[in-house]
C-alpha cells in the first residue's frame, strides 16, 4: 500500500546487502555513498546483533544524512535511549522483534530512491522491494510503512524543493538608519544566512556545492547538465548613460533590484555581478559590491581574495609568461637536435610524445607518433616555435596597483646570459585568461579556449599559441576551480553569482555566461536574472550584445539603463566632475535647462539599446539634492525618447523597498513583445565591424585605420582570426574617443591606433588611444585606514 | 529525577522565549544562534497553533541542527507524520497535549546547555527549569523526561568527543598494488573522508572549522582559546642526514609514520607539513605531499592552490613593493607640505591622523594626535620616509618559476618620470611574510610582526618599516585566512595540517607554530604530533629548535632522523648523484664499504640532534635496491653512533604498515628522559652566534666575516636588531658550504658573505654564498604532461 504511494512519485525501492564479515569502514562507506547520491531519499541501516563487538553502532548510525534518515528516529540522540545496542530501528519493534529481524538479515544498507537511481549502480545489488523478507517478522510491519512512508515524503519535499517553482527561501530583513550608515558598518550589521542554507534555498544539491568558509560557496558546474530541460528565467542586463568619473550606480542598482524583485516582490531572482579586482582595493577605489543598502556580503570577502579565482589567474597567465621568456631562452642556446631531444625525452630506453605535443604535430600537418620517424626538417618545425621576441603580445599580470611594473626590462641576471627584453605588467582582471573564463561554457570549452591563445608571432608570421608551448593542459589545471561560479547573498537574503571580472575595455566587462546559465536554470521560467554590463551602455551593453550574448546564445528581455540627474547635467554642460573634489553647486541645487540639455546622452543610449531590438527600461538613481522636478523631468524625457517605462529608485538608502516600482516596471518590460539582433554580423571584414559599431553606437561619421591597426587587420584576416567579434577599447567618459566631448559627440571620425587579438577569448580589441592596464597607488592610498580588530577579527577601514 | 541527571554531569536547564509575533526570521535566527552555541546541547522548538499560517513550520524544525534536536524524532522527516501542524513535539505527547501547551506558551525555544552556557547571554532571558509550568500538562511528563535525558546523553556525548582521550576515528584502507602506481594514481584510488567528518572525528567543534570544498577546511584560532587547559601531546620532529639532490624521503617519512601511529598503533596523531609552492609543480620538482602509500590526499589539492594562502602573501608582499616605489616616486615629486597635505587631507573641513599614523608619529617620539599642530619640522620628518633606493630589501613575489625576473629595471615607463631602479622578484614561499605565518601565535602577533618588517633604510640610517609605508593594517587583512590552519588528511585517514611553508635557506624552513600548537592539543597527553623540518638536521632541524621552538616555547621529545643507504654512500665517495640522470652501479648494488664510510655523515646528524638534549630515533627509509646486509649496517652504526633506536622502515610501499617499528621506537623515546637546550643565548653578539652554528653544528674551524657582513652587524647591533636569533643560508647539500664537500668536511672556514634580517618575521639570515631564490623553467617543463581529464574532471600527470 505504502510502497504504492511511492510509485506513483517515481520512487523505487531497493536494498543493498553487505555481508556479515563488512568491517566498519565498508559500512560507512556504503552509508557515505548512499548519502552522496542526491537520487536517494531514505536510508535504513540494520546492523547484525554481535556488531557491537567489532564496530562503533553509533559511529554507523549517526554517519547517516539526516534527511536520509527515514526511521522516524534521531538515531543521534534517540539511539541510546529505545534501542540500547541493538543498532538503528524504530520503537514499535519490541527488542525481540529487532533480534529476530538481526538474525535473518546480514548487514543490509536499505535505500529507497527514485527509478534513476534504480537503473543504476543500486539494480546491479538487486533490487527488492523493501518490506520483502522483513514485513512478516511482528511488530516490523508498522515501522516499515512508516520508513516507506517518510521516504515517499522525503521524496516529495525533495522534488518540490529542486523543480521549477517559487524558491521556499527566507529573505533577510533590513533595519534601515538614516543618515546611511558606511558600507562595511551596513554589511557587517547583518548576518549572512549560512551559504548552506541559501544554496539549499535556491534549489542546488548538498552535491553541487563547495562551500568556501560559511558566506561563499562554489557551484559545480554538474548542475547545468541536472537542468538541461528547465526552461529559462528571464534575463535583464543593467547598464548606464554615459557616467562621470565618479560612477552612476549601476552595481548598487543591480543589487537593489534583485533585493525589490526578491525580497519584496517575492519572485525567484539571481544577480550575475563581476568580481572586482582586489587591487585598486588598496588604492583610491570605492567598493565594487553596491553600495548602502543595496549590497553583497560580506562585502570583504567580496572584494578581498574571495575564493582565489582572479590568484588562480595570476598563476596561469604568468605560468604562459614564464614558459616563452624560457622557451625563447632555450631555442637561442640550444641546437634543434638538443632541443628536441630534450623536449621529448628518453625515458626507460624511449622516447614518446605528450598528448600535447601530438597536439603541435597536427597543428604542422605531422602525422606522425613515432618521436624517431621525424625527418630532420620536422624536428626543426616542431622543436623551433621561433617567436619573435618583439612580437609577444603576452604581459605578466598581477592583482597590485604597482605603476612601476608598466614598463619594465626583464631577464637582466647573468644566469639569463644576456637575452633581456622589455616588457610589461598588467593588472590581473585584464589577463586573457580573465576574459576566457568569462565566456566559457564548460570545462572543454574552457580547455580549448585557452589553448588557442595566441601569445607571439613566429618569425615567419605563424601566430604562436599557449599550445605550442605546452602549457595549456596545465592552464586547465590551474583554472578548475575557477571554472565554477561563487555563490554569495545581498544584504536582503537574495543569491548572487560573483563569477569572473574581465576589463571593461581591453576585455568585454561583464559577468560569466556559465554564472547566468545556471541562474537562469535555478530561477525558472517566471524568475529572473539580473546581470551588469561594464561602463556606459556604448561600451558595456554593446559588447554584452554582441560578444556575450553571441556565445552564449542567450537572448535577454530587458534592458535597464541607470541615469543620474548629476552625470546627465554633466552631459548638459555643467562644469567638470572630478573625483576627490567637492561637486559645483550646479550639481546640488535645481537646474533644469542643464539637466533637459543633457538628456541627450541619455535618449542615445535609449536608441542604442533600441537597435538591438530589447525594451529599455531606466532606472533614475535619485541622491538626496535631486529635486522633484528634476527626477521627473528625466523620467519624462526617458519615455519620450523611447524607454518602455522610466521610474525613480532610492535603493542606496531603502534597500530593494526603494527599487519595488523599478522591479514592477522591469516585470512588465519582460513580458513585452522584443526581437532581438546582433548590430553586426561575425562575416564582414574587420574594418566594417568597427565601423558599424563607431557610426550606429558611437554616431561617429566614420573610422580612420591608422598605418599598425591597418596592419593588423591584414595579419589577422591572414591568420584566420577576422570572423571574430569586436571589442572596442575606448573610454566610457564619452560616446566619443575623447573623454571631455560629453552629451552626443557629433562630426568625428573614431581614429583606430591599433588592433590587438584575444583569440582565446575570441575578439579582436581595436584600440582607440592609450588604455592604462595597471593603476597606480596615490600618495594616501586607502590602505592607510584599512586594518584589522585581532579581537573581534572585524575588518575595519575598507570604504 | 531527570534533571538530576543532568545536573551530574554540569548541565544546566534554561528557556528562551521570544514573543508570540516574532516572525519567522527572528526565530530561525535564534535557532541559528542555538546551533552555533557548542555549550547548548539540546533544543526543542515550540511553535503556536496558528503559526502555521504566517511561518512555514517545516523550514523552523529542519533548522534544528541535529545533534541538538533532543525531543526524539528528526524533525526533517518525522514531523509530518506524527505531529501534523503542531510543530515540533514527542509522539506519547497527545495532539490535545500539545494544543494545552501550545496555549500556555508563546513561541518557546528551549535550550539545555551546559553551566556556562546558563552564565552567558542566556541567563539574562530567565533560567528556568524545563519542567517548570509545563510538567503538569497530561501527557507531556514523558516528553519532557526524554529530551532532558537525551540531552544530558547528548551533553555527556559532547564532552566524551572534546575531552582528552581516543579519538573516535575511522582510518582508511589501504588496497597496495604492486608494483607501486605513481602519486597521483594512488592518491586518486583513495576515497578521502569528507573533511567535516574528519574535523569532527578529532574533536574539533562544527563552528570552529570553515569548509573549502569537499577536502579542505580551515580551523578558526579560537580553538587554542578552548583548549588551553588541555595538555599538550608528544613532539615529534622529522630531519634527515644531508641529502642527495634526489632528496632521501622526510615528507613520505613524516606521512608514513602518522599513518603507522595512528592507522595501525591507533594513536592520536596528527602530521604538521609545509605547504608546498606551486611554481615548482610546474617546472622540474616533485610532489611535496610525501609518495606512494604515504601521502597527503588529494594531492592535486595539497599542490595547487590549496586554500589560497600562497596567493594571500603573494598579494600582501607585492603591496608593501608597490607602496615602497610609489612612495619614494611620490616624495620624489612632491614638497614636504604637500605630501603631509596629501598624506592628512582635509576631510569635512578637517584633518585627522589614521591609527597607522598616530603609530609611526609614536614611533618618531611626536606626542601629537592634532594634525594642526606638528611643527615644520615634525612635517618633514612624518611625511618624508627618505628611503634610500639602493637600500630597498623588500622584493616583489610571485609563485611561477620566472627566471627572467631574477633581475629586471622597474619604473620605465614615462610616467614614473624617469625613476627607474634594479630590482628583482622572488618566489613567494621566499617572502618575509611566509616566515611571518609560520612563526606567528596569534592574529594579535601576526599584526605586529607584519607592522615591524624592515623593507629599507633611510638616508640617515633609520630602518622603515611596513606600518611607517602606513600599509601594515591592510596586510593583516590580506592575510587574516591564511592564519588558519588547512585540515587534510593521509591517504589512511589519519589528520594533517597543511600550513605555511617557508625558504629553507633564507627562511627557517618549518611549518607553522600555530599548527603545532592547535594538534597538540587536539590529540591530547597521549597523542603525537609530528612535524617535518626542511633540508638536512644541520639546516631545519638547527633553525626547528633555535628559531621556531625559541619562539612556540614548544619542547620536542623525539628527533626522527631519516637517513638512506643511497644518500650514505654518497658520503661515503660514491660517485656524484644528479637529478635525472641514472644511478650510478654503486648504488644499484651491495658496497658496504661505502656505505660504512658515509655512516660518519649521519654519526654527525645524529650527534648535531643531541646537542639539543633530545633523543633520536634513525629513520632508514628503505629503497628495494638496498640489501638486507645495508640496511642492518646502517641500524648498527646509527646506534653505536648513540640513536635511542634504529628501525628500517617501508612505507612508501606500504604505508603505515611499513613504519609501525618506527612508530614504536618513536613512541619508546618519547617517554625517554630528555633535557632540551638551545644552543646558544639570544643576548650573545651576532658574530658568536654564527660561530657557534658553524663549529657544534657543520664542523667549521671557524667563521670569517666578509666587509658586507661585517657592515650589517654593525648595522643591526645599533638599529636594535642584535638579539634576534639566527637563520643561516647555506647550501643543505654538504655540512659545510661548499656542496660537493659529502661526509663530514673539517678544517674550513665559513665564509658569511653578507646578513640580511627578517625583523617581522624574527630573524637575521647570514649568507654562505649565493641563493636562487626564483627557480627557472627547463627545456621541457613538467607541464607538458599536466592536463584535466573534462569529463572526469581529473587531474592527470601530476607526478
Amino acid at each position: 500500500m505504502k510502497l504504492k504511494a511511492a510509485a506513483e512519485i517515481g520512487i523505487n525501492a531497493t536494498h543493498m546487502r553487505l555481508p556479515k564479515t563488512a568491517t566498519e569502514e565498508e559500512i560507512l562507506h556504503s552509508i557515505t555513498e548512499v548519502n552522496e547520491n542526491s537520487s536517494v531519499h531514505g536510508l535504513i541501516v540494520q546492523l547484525p546483533l554481535d556488531s557491537i563487538h567489532k564496530i562503533d553502532t553509533e559511529k554507523v548510525t549517526n554517519a547517516v544524512a539526516p534527511e536520509k534518515d527515514v526511521d522516524g528516529l534521531t538515531s543521534i540522540n534517540a539511539g541510546k535511549l529505545s534501542r540500547g545496542d541493538l543498532g538503528d530501528c524504530f520503537i514499535p519493534c519490541t527488542p525481540n522483534g529487532c533480534m529476530e529481524l538481526i538474525k535473518q538479515t546480514d548487514i543490509l544498507v536499505v535505500g529507497i530512491g527514485k527509478a534513476e537511481m534504480v537503473k543504476g549502480e543500486w539494480i546491479k545489488k538487486g533490487a527488492v522491494v523493501i518490506d520483502c523478507g522483513i514485513n512478516h517478522i511482528p511488530g516490523l510491519t508498522i515501522t516499515l510503512n512508516v520508513c516507506v512512508q517518510n521516504t515517499v515524503l522525503s521524496a516529495k519535499r525533495f522534488l518540490e524543493t529542486h523543480q521549477p517553482g517559487k524558491w521556499n527561501i527566507s529573505y533577510t530583513k533590513l533595519n534601515l538608519q538614516k543618515p546611511v550608515p558606511s558600507d562595511i558598518v551596513i554589511s557587517r550589521s547583518c548576518v549572512p544566512k549560512p551559504v548552506d542554507r541559501l544554496a539549499k534555498e535556491v534549489g542546488l544539491l548538498s552535491d553541487e556545492v563547495e562551500l568556501y568558509g560559511k558566506t561563499k560557496a562554489k557551484v559545480q558546474l554538474n548542475i547545468v547538465k541536472r537542468l538541461q530541460a528547465q526552461p529559462d528565467g528571464k534575463y535583464v542586463v543593467v547598464t548606464g548613460i554615459t557616467p562621470t568619473p565618479l560612477g552612476e550606480g549601476k552595481s548598487t542598482t543591480t543589487i537593489g533590484l534583485v533585493q525589490a524583485l526578491g525580497a519584496h516582490m517575492k519572485l525567484n531572482v539571481f544577480a550575475c555581478v563581476r568580481q572586482p579586482s582586489q587591487g585598486p582595493t588598496f588604492g583610491i577605489k570605492g567598493g565594487a559590491a553596491g553600495g548602502g543598502y543595496s549590497q553583497v556580503i560580506p562585502m570583504e570577502e567580496f572584494n578581498l581574495h574571495l575564493t582565489g579565482d582572479i590568484h588562480a589567474i595570476t598563476a596561469a597567465n604568468n605560468l604562459v609568461a614564464a614558459a616563452i621568456d624560457a622557451r625563447m631562452f632555450h631555442e637561442s642556446t640550444q641546437s634543434d637536435k638538443a632541443l628536441y631531444n630534450r623536449l621529448v625525452p628518453l625515458s626507460g630506453g624511449q622516447r614518446k610524445f605528450s598528448p600535447i605535443q601530438l597536439n603541435r604535430l597536427k597543428k604542422l600537418g605531422i602525422e606522425k607518433t613515432d618521436p624517431s620517424a621525424l625527418t630532420e626538417e620536422e624536428i626543426t618545425r616542431f622543436a623551433r616555435l621561433d617567436m619573435d621576441p618583439s612580437s609577444v603580445t603576452w604581459q605578466r599580470v598581477l592583482d597590485t596597483n604597482d605603476r612601476f611594473l608598466r614598463k619594465i626590462t626583464i631577464g637582466q641576471s647573468p644566469t639569463e646570459k644576456g637575452y633581456t627584453r622589455e616588457a610589461q605588467f598588467d593588472i590581473t582582471v585584464a589577463s586573457e585568461i580573465m576574459a576566457v573564463l568569462a565566456l566559457t561554457s564548460s570545462l572543454e570549452d574552457m580547455r580549448q579556449r585557452l589553448a588557442k591563445m595566441v601569445v607571439a608571432t613566429s618569425r615567419n608570421g605563424e601566430p604562436i599559441t599557449t599550445e605550442d608551448l605546452g602549457v595549456s593542459g596545465a592552464l586547465t589545471v590551474l583554472m578548475k576551480d575557477a571554472i565554477k561560479p561563487n555563490l554569495m547573498q545581498t544584504l536582503e537574503g537574495t543569491p548572487v553569482f560573483v563569477h569572473a571580472g574581465p576589463f571593461a575595455n581591453i576585455a568585454h566587462g561583464n559577468s560569466s555566461i556559465l554564472a547566468d546559465k545556471i541562474a537562469l536554470k535555478l530561477v525558472g521560467p517566471e524568475g529572473f536574472v539580473v546581470t551588469e554590463a561594464g561602463f556606459g551602455a556604448d561600451i558595456g551593453m554593446e559588447k554584452f550584445f554582441n560578444i556575450k550574448c553571441r556565445y552564449s546564445g542567450l537572448r535577454p528581455h530587458v534592458v535597464v539603463l541607470v541615469a543620474t540627474v548629476r552625470a546627465l547635467k554633466m552631459h548638459g554642460g555643467g562644469p567638470t566632475v572630478t573625483a576627490g573634489m567637492p561637486l559645483p553647486k550646479e550639481y546640488v541645487e535645481e537646474n533644469l535647462e542643464l539637466l533637459e540639455n543633457g538628456c541627450s546622452n541619455m535618449r542615445k543610449q535609449i536608441e542604442n539599446a533600441k537597435h538591438f531590438g530589447v525594451p529599455v527600461v531606466v532606472a533614475v538613481n535619485g541622491f538626496k539634492t535631486d529635486t522633484e522636478a528634476e527626477l521627473d523631468l528625466v523620467c519624462r524625457m526617458a519615455k519620450a525618447a523611447g524607454a518602455f517605462d522610466a521610474v525613480r529608485c532610492s535603493h542606496w538608502a531603502e534597500g530593494g523597498a526603494g527599487a519595488v516600482a523599478l522591479g514592477q516596471a522591469v516585470q512588465r518590460a519582460s513580458e513585452a513583445p522584443s526581437n532581438f539582433k546582433f548590430l553586426y554580423d561575425l562575416e564582414l571584414p574587420i574594418a566594417d565591424k568597427i565601423r558599424i559599431i563607431a557610426q550606429k553606437i558611437y554616431g561617429a561619421d566614420d573610422i580612420e585605420l591608422l598605418p599598425e591597426a591597418q596592419h593588423k587587420v591584414e595579419l589577422y584576416t591572414k591568420q584566420g582570426f577576422g570572423g571574430l567579434p569586436i571589442c572596442m577599447a575606448k573610454t566610457h567618459l564619452s560616446l566619443s574617443h575623447e573623454a571631455d566631448k560629453k552629451g552626443v559627440p557629433t562630426g568625428f571620425i573614431l581614429p583606430i591606433r591599433d588592433i590587438r587579438a584575444s583569440v582565446g577569448a575570441g575578439f579582436l580589441f581595436p584600440l582607440v588611444g592609450t588604455m592604462p592596464t595597471i593603476p597606480g597607488l596615490p600618495t594616501r592610498p586607502c590602505f592607510y585606514d584599512i586594518d584589522l580588530d585581532p579581537e573581534t577579527e572585524q575588518v575595519n577601514g575598507l570604504f
